[in-house]
């Protein structure tokens, strides 16, 4: 994709993808309210609310879940969660999901949502799954554009229901 | 949906949902294998190659995931396996992931499947979760009835990368 005019000059030579720490908090949670298409549904603060610091303990105790982000110029330009999940079918291989993409819309097209999903794709690789999976809305045309391009194939319906 | 010709005669009356057991693996495995929509991807043995059973016990070692199991009249005529993921995201709330359901070709149409599906709706509940996501191959017409029976919306796009 060519450099949208938001895109930084910062080439994704510049970025690296990291584990995220838990002063990285308040900025993912910035980059997460980008993905409320309608109703607003993260509460940003400050103060952060505690249930965003109790949901970080929960991830960085789960060994199956990583919370990604993308840094350039030592700012976090985008994040992903990385879930490496135990099955049996496939005689017994795992598989990988990808959730919460999400590259700052200051920053898009300029690699970044790349270099973390080929991040994702590497240690998906590593753990030995047999895909990489993850969902997309509907409505977003433009990432199904991006997600084609690194070799993604819309093969499922994705449903849901609110409980 | 009416009962399909092959359906049994068991109401899901008769039938209950309960972990699986590491006894019910070829079982699960014979279910799993039904979801091929083309190449076989399971061996089922005997024996059953080892793999499964070094699968099944990362599942059970996963404190996150549940393997299902509808049992009617003593036998096991579906699974699915439930997955609860902390989230940072909708204020920290979990969601949960539905992988892997099957009903027993012989036994479709019979309420196995909404059984397992209600079951895994309750314990995403009880867990706090704010939704029930699952993904189902474009070309299966007929689960996609069924999933929009049980009030499960279509809103995303599945994609994956083979890897």
């Amino acid at each position: 994709m060519p450099p949208s005019p938001n895109a930084s000059n910062a080439s994704p030579a510049d970025a690296a993808v990291r584990d995220a720490r838990e002063s990285d908090l308040p900025r993912i949670v910035e980059l997460l309210a980008q993905l409320s298409l309608d109703t607003p549904r993260e509460a940003l603060g400050p103060p952060l609310p505690e249930s965003y610091r109790r949901a970080f303990q929960e991830v960085q105790a789960d060994r199956r879940q990583r919370l990604l982000v993308a840094e350039a110029q030592g700012r976090v330009v985008g994040t992903a969660s990385l879930i490496i999940v135990p099955n049996l079918s496939h005689q017994g291989r795992p598989y990988a999901i990808v959730e919460n993409v999400v590259v700052d819309a200051a920053e898009r097209s300029a690699g970044y949502g790349e270099l973390l999903l080929r991040h994702a794709m590497g240690e998906a690789r590593r753990a030995g799954c047999y895909k990489l999976s993850l969902t997309s809305n509907k409505q977003r045309k433009e990432a199904h554009r991006f997600y084609q391009r690194l070799g993604f194939r819309a093969t499922h319906e994705g449903y849901r229901v609110d409980l």
